[in-house]
């Protein structure tokens, strides 16, 4: 408190004293409008001066209307006007470099109309949050709490958490993938882990290949690294592999993209050959994958398709991104990048060098949840859930919405192309009638997709799903 | 598992279709080495053959040595032999750019000497975890869960969890800020909110003011930044003012770096005026300022000093960055920047598009411990044990160990200057004898700090301190 410190000397009256004090630190900008103060009989005990002198002060104060007292509430500065106003003030709008300045206009919540309550909003493909066994987390908590102690609040290592790695190890082991030679670092979700891959291997003007259209979030973060993004057209079963062949051989990528399993905006899976003749590809060209390993876990049909990484057997060429975060717990910003040891040792530096390292206990109570099986019983439970909804949802957009074309095959969206009619015009439409989705564009590196869509509906209702898809028929309709 | 999706046909004998269905698993990589096979029951369950067509065909796999039966465990893969060997192999640590090496070289975790088991180690400046209330932060936990039920495991904000914002702007009009027009960002502690600032406003060669020695992972950050790291010395009371306007003047800095409470490393905690000073130099040329609030709860005199962020009466020249790390639950990896209301509005921007956001449950956690008083107790509780712990490693210190001076006055650490001794020779002959410290040098972002040490104590016990001490001073007297 403001008294502490203060040491009353004998050539003032006391009271003169305090109230200087108080005027002092007002100056000093310690004390402001509202700040409160300690009680007369605080400060007289503080002070060990009488509590007449402090009474006197603060009334003294009160008639200058610089402190005013609340009846059971106690005394609080009500006017503060400091003689050094300063005008340190700089224009920090003109001191945001390029990079910060692509941060915020590839921002799309910034951009993209906004969700206003009580709309029907099929632009999320965040997971359903009632699903989530809340019980089972709390007893993970509390397991941690009484195995790790106090020991896993503080500091951990940037790698990650011991036994989630080695957990991850085994679950990656599971999905065929060869681990020798390879080790895990867990990253802040899908974005970290792709924005720590980019920053360590690209330089700006690089070539990157990926699918067209993909990922928003890649998108934002290849853009904000300056990288010349080179997306290769998809089919209806993914990406044109003759077209890849054609673009590697003619821009030379760094690295490419894929995101082989309900991908990202078009729900298509990319069968076991197609996979293969992808990684042959990039096997011939030496081009390295980041593979996204996105919604992995939620493939309806309960056969094992083998990421890519699976398919190095003795290679390194495949870094492996994966996250839960599209099904399991988003909020806690847990992922992993699975590559090559040496590749891992240089990014765990470059993640100690930005964040040290992702939370121990979200870690800790992760790995705890998935060790317990509660994990496994809770994926049987969403898949049935999401893939009931997934057919239902397509149902009411078949029924209700002429369409040129509906890709993919599951996941928590469907990926419409409209016949010429521009989704920017039907989500203004429909903006107004309180229905909003993801324009399609936005999956875009380039000027496509002007007449495609994302219709999210992990978090919608059934009854909400079918009022909102008939909407946007209607309006689609209207238009055609 | 592997036969959910098998169809039997009727051209081949079963037991041959299951033998080259594993055999096909094997080469496409889906079974690793100690892969665990479905057993005999379960497979003739799926596939709706005679078990005997099963056995037949794993003890066939097991005259092979493919697959290996183990009593009571189950049967494995034992050998996997792939014909499609691929040569995919990426040489990664070519591919690493400046950046990742930057990353690499700076990382003292792996330049510097490490710690082995049973040694006395000075190095670490991270809390005594043993502090920590693990019942109070365990209720906050289950307040959590009760109050926001699963909805706190879902995606959240990039600029934090509402309601730790606002606790955290009260928390900093208390200390004196006048928080019109200011908002805050929470980041993953110091490490990312100070990443993220240079990473939007700085770019390679812009030069960036900083007092010399500083936070090491400051000038990690600094430097990874490419930036010209400008080092102003210290007197005993903090940076040279004279120098700083001197230098300010001749370098022309972007920015100004300045940790004014129990600096790091020197545990030097600038007095008020001196504060004034430096804001006045800054203000006078119009270089803003990045606080680094490291510590400042920590104060020993219970006595408030005001932070350079509070001299700004209308201003916005400051920027500050908080952290509880040093004290509260490092491990949950939770800051926040105060700054400007539209800067705040970049950073937001990219935050999101590095990690979009810090998990929301320890966000939630953290606002409930201190919202409940917990923090308030607590802070007052590790101050009386730190302060116990500094003065007797202080008494410790002047006794056994031949100094030229001691910095600071307080904090988890404690600076000392040695008669003209290189401390890393010192290091080098203490580590034989199983005692750790961190060499100065490592804090000047230049070639400086060869005679220097931080001894670091808040986690180590009394009678290591006593034993550890005694050890580097009988090694500094043989060296003198």
């Amino acid at each position: 408190m403001i008294f502490s410190s203060f040491v009353i000397s004998d050539k003032e009256p006391i009271y003169v004293q305090i109230c200087n004090h108080i005027k002092d630190n007002i100056e000093a900008g310690m004390l402001q409008k509202g700040s409160k103060l300690p009680s007369t009989r605080e400060v007289s005990n503080v002070l060990k001066v009488s509590r007449n002198s402090v009474v006197t002060a603060y009334e003294i104060l009160e008639s200058e209307g610089i402190i005013k007292s609340v009846k059971g509430k106690g005394t609080f500065i009500d006017k503060v006007s400091r003689n050094s106003k300063d005008n340190f003030n700089v224009d920090w709008s003109s001191m945001i470099n390029e990079y910060g300045e692509a941060c915020t206009k590839l921002d799309i919540l910034k951009t993209e109309l906004p969700y206003k309550k009580g709309m029907i909003s099929f632009k999320s493909i965040a997971p359903e949050e009632g699903l989530f066994d809340l019980e089972e987390f709390k007893r993970a908590f509390l397991n941690v709490c009484s195995m790790e102690g106090d020991k896993i609040l503080n500091y951990g290592y940037a790698k990650g958490y011991n036994k989630l790695i080695d957990y991850l190890m085994k679950y990656m082991q599971e999905k065929g993938v060869n681990t020798e030679g390879k080790d895990i670092l867990i990253t802040n979700g899908f974005t970290e882990g792709f924005d720590i891959v980019l920053s360590s291997l690209t330089k700006a003007g690089d070539s990157i290949i990926c699918e067209e259209p993909t990922h928003n979030t890649a998108i934002k973060i290849m853009k904000t690294h300056n990288l010349n993004i080179v997306g290769v057209p998809m089919d209806l079963d993914g990406i044109n592999t003759k077209e890849l062949d054609k673009q590697i051989k003619e821009t030379n990528p760094k690295l490419a993209y894929i995101i082989p399993s309900y991908h990202n905006p078009t729900g298509i899976v990319m069968k076991g050959e197609k996979r293969q003749e992808v990684y042959k590809i990039c096997e011939k060209y030496s081009v390295p994958i980041i593979e996204d390993g996105f919604n992995e876990e939620l493939l309806y049909s309960s056969s094992h398709v083998p990421p890519l990484v699976s398919l190095s057997t003795e290679g390194n060429g495949v870094v492996y991104i994966g996250s839960f975060s599209k099904i399991l717990f988003p909020g806690l910003r847990i992922g992993w990048i699975m590559a090559d040891k040496n590749l891992i040792g240089a990014l765990e530096s470059v993640k100690r060098a930005r964040t040290i390292h992702c939370s121990f206990i979200d870690q800790a109570i992760l790995y705890q949840y998935m060790n317990s099986g509660a994990f496994t019983k809770y994926v049987k439970k969403v898949r049935k859930y999401y893939r009931d909804k997934y057919r239902f949802t397509l149902e009411e957009v078949k029924k209700n919405i002429p369409y040129e074309c509906i890709m993919g095959e599951g996941g928590l969206h469907i990926f419409i192309k409209l016949k010429g009619i521009s989704s920017r015009d039907v989500l203004a439409k429909c903006y107004e009638k309180g229905v909003l989705f993801m324009p399609g564009d936005i999956f875009y590196s380039g000027s496509g997709g002007e007449f495609t869509m994302r219709i999210g509906f992990s978090r919608v209702k059934k009854e909400e799903i079918k009022k909102g898809i008939k909407i946007i028929g209607d309006i689609v309709k209207e238009m055609s």
